[in-house]
C-alpha cells in the first residue's frame, strides 16, 4: 500500500483542516498516511477505523511563514525536515505539505535530490481555464531568476507531467510572453525561445490570455514572472466577486434574481477554484513531493493527496529520470 | 483653444469608431481635433456643425500591426509619422493613437524626445479596483528589459502623475514582486527597493493581487512584468464571464434569474471596463502622447481624449520636466 507523509504543522489555520483533508483522502482511496505534527493535536482527531492506516510522527517545532527558507536546513527537528527524512529513507512514497513552501523546496531539492540532467526543479500549479482540460504553468515560484536552460528544462518537465500525469495526448507547450509573434519578449525569452524550437512539442510564444483560454496546455515562464501572473489572476477572480457580491446586496430585486444564480455561481466557483486542483508537485525533484497552498482547506489537501497518489501511479519521476538521462545522452553525441 | 491630433488609421476596426469617438468628444468639451488618415474615409463621417473644430491631414500609408516598430521612422508618409510631426512642430498640443504602440513609442521618444534626466519613458496604464479610485502601473510595456535606475524613474513619474493628473492627495507607490516582504524578488527589484527606499512615497513590495485590492495606488515593473499581468488579468476577467455566460444559458431558471441581474452586470462591467479609462500615456516624453488599444471603441478614444486634455491641463510634462531637473541637481550634491 502506498505511504504518504503529510506534514500538519505551518498552515495557516492550524491542523485541523489538514488532518481533516487527509481523513477524507483516506476514506476515498487505498493508501496509509504518516501524519507529521504535533501528537497531542493530531491523535484526538483520528477515528478509531481508520487508525490502522495512520500513524503519527511527533513533533512540535515548525517553519513559521515569516521564517527564512535557510534555516529549514539546520531545524533538524521541525515537521518539514522529519517528513523529508521519511522520504528519502523510503519509509514514505510521497510527501505533501502546505507549510513553508521555500522550507520544502529546500529540503526537497538538498535531501531528496534533483534528477539527473535537470537544472532546476520547479514548481507546477494547475491553473483552471474554460475548457474541460486545466492547463499548467510552471515555474510557478520556485526560482525567481532563471536562466534560459532552466527553461527548457521546465518545458520538458511541463510536457511529460500533462502527458503521464494528468492525461493529455500531445501536450502543446507555450512559452509565456509579451506577444505571440516569434519575435517578441524579453532577453530571457527570447534565447529561451531558441532553445525550444526544435522541441515538436513547443507552440511558441504566448501571453498571459491564454492561460485561461485553453491555447496552449503547458505555459512555460519565470518563477517570478509565474508567481506574478498567478497572483494577479487571483486579484481579479477576487475583485469581479467582491464588486459583484456587493452590486448584488444593494437592490432587492437583484438579490431575488441572485437566488436563481446559486446554481452557476457555485459551479463557477468550483471551476475556478483553486481547492480542486489539490497542491502544486515540485516537479524535478527525485521524489514526489506535492506543494500545497498554507491556506489550503480541507478539500485542497484531499485533491493534493490524490495528486501525490496519480503522480505516484503514473511513475512520473521515473519517466523524467529517462527523459533526462536520454536528453543528455543527446548532447553526449 | 487645445488641439489634439489623433491618428485615424491602423487601428483593429477601421477607422470609423476612432472618428466617432473624437465627434463624441468634440461634443462634450472644448478641443480642435486634427484628424490624420484617409480623406475619403474620414470626411463623410464628419458632421457639418462640427466641420469648424475639425481639420483632416489626409494620408493613407500607416504602420500594420504585423511589421516591426523599427520601420516607423522611415515611414514620412504613415499616418503615425505625419501626426507625430505634427505634434513636434507644436502645430497640436497632444497626440492620441489606437494604432501600432511601437511605432507610437518609437517615434514619440525618437521625435519628440525624452524628458531630460528620464532614463526610458514608460506606459502608465490604468488599471480598475475593487475601491472608488483606480490604480495605475507603469510600464505596461515600452520596455521589456529593465534597469533598476528604469523602475526608479517609473515610481517618480507615476507618483507625478497619479497625483497631478488622476488627483491623489498623497499617492502609495508600491514595486511589483513576488511576495510583500522587503526581501522577496528577483535581482531587478531587489537592486531597485534598495534605491526606492528613501522615497517618502515608496511603500515596498507589493504582489500581483494588489493591482486591484486598492492597497498601493502606483504599481511599478518592468514592462515585460507589467504586460504579463495585464494580459493575464484580462484573461481572467474574459474567462469568468464566458463561463458564467454559458452556465446562465444552460438553464431557464438562471436565465430568468439574470435578467433581475442586468443592473449589476453593467454595473461590474462599467467598473471593470478599460474602455472608461480610455488609453495610457506614454510617461517620460517631452509632450502629451497617449497610446490607446488597437481594439478601442468609440467610447474609449472619447476617454482618450479627456485623458490628453487632463493631462495638458495639469501641466504633467512641464511638472516631470522640473522634478526630473532637480533629481540631477541632488545627485551632483
Amino acid at each position: 500500500m502506498l505511504k504518504i507523509a503529510i506534514d500538519v504543522m505551518g498552515a495557516d489555520n492550524g491542523v485541523a483542516p489538514i488532518v481533516e483533508g487527509v481523513l477524507q483522502a483516506l476514506k476515498a482511496k487505498e493508501f496509509a498516511a504518516v501524519i507529521v505534527g504535533d501528537e497531542a493535536q493530531i491523535a484526538p482527531l483520528i477515528p478509531s477505523k481508520l487508525k490502522g492506516r495512520v500513524e503519527i510522527l511527533h513533533c512540535t517545532d515548525y517553519i513559521r511563514m515569516e521564517e527564512s527558507a535557510s534555516s529549514a536546513t539546520k531545524r533538524t527537528e521541525s515537521s518539514i525536515f522529519k517528513a523529508t527524512e521519511l522520504l528519502k529513507e523510503g519509509a514514505v512514497d510521497a510527501l505533501v505539505s502546505p507549510g513553508h513552501s521555500g522550507a520544502t523546496m529546500s529540503l526537497a531539492t538538498l535531501k531528496i535530490g534533483r534528477i539527473k540532467g535537470v537544472s532546476r526543479p520547479a514548481i507546477c500549479t494547475t491553473m483552471p481555464n474554460i475548457t474541460d482540460m486545466p492547463s499548467i504553468i510552471l515555474d510557478a515560484g520556485a526560482n525567481t531568476d532563471c536562466k534560459s536552460e532552466y527553461l527548457v528544462d521546465f518545458a520538458i518537465m511541463g510536457y511529460e507531467y500533462a502527458k503521464n500525469v494528468i492525461g493529455f495526448e500531445n501536450p502543446r507547450v507555450g512559452l509565456l510572453s509579451n506577444g505571440e509573434e516569434d519575435n517578441k519578449g524579453n532577453e530571457l525569452t527570447k534565447a529561451t525561445f531558441k532553445l525550444l524550437k526544435p522541441f515538436a512539442f513547443f507552440k511558441g510564444n504566448v501571453e498571459g490570455r491564454d492561460i485561461f483560454n485553453g491555447s496552449v496546455d503547458v505555459i512555460v515562464c519565470d518563477g517570478f514572472s509565474g508567481n506574478l501572473v498567478l497572483k494577479a489572476s487571483e486579484g481579479v477572480a477576487f475583485a469581479i466577486t467582491s464588486v459583484m457580491k456587493e452590486e448584488i446586496k444593494s437592490c432587492i430585486c437583484s438579490m431575488f434574481g441572485a437566488l436563481f444564480l446559486r446554481g452557476v455561481f457555485r459551479r463557477l466557483k468550483k471551476k475556478m477554484d483553486h481547492s480542486e486542483y489539490g497542491g502544486a508537485p515540485l516537479l524535478g525533484v527525485q521524489k514526489v513531493v506535492i506543494i500545497s497552498h498554507g491556506s489550503s482547506n480541507a478539500r485542497a489537501i484531499e485533491c493534493a493527496i490524490y495528486q501525490a497518489l496519480h503522480a505516484l501511479e503514473s511513475d512520473i519521476c521515473a519517466k523524467l529520470t529517462a527523459v533526462f538521462a536520454s536528453k543528455a545522452d543527446t548532447q553526449k553525441d
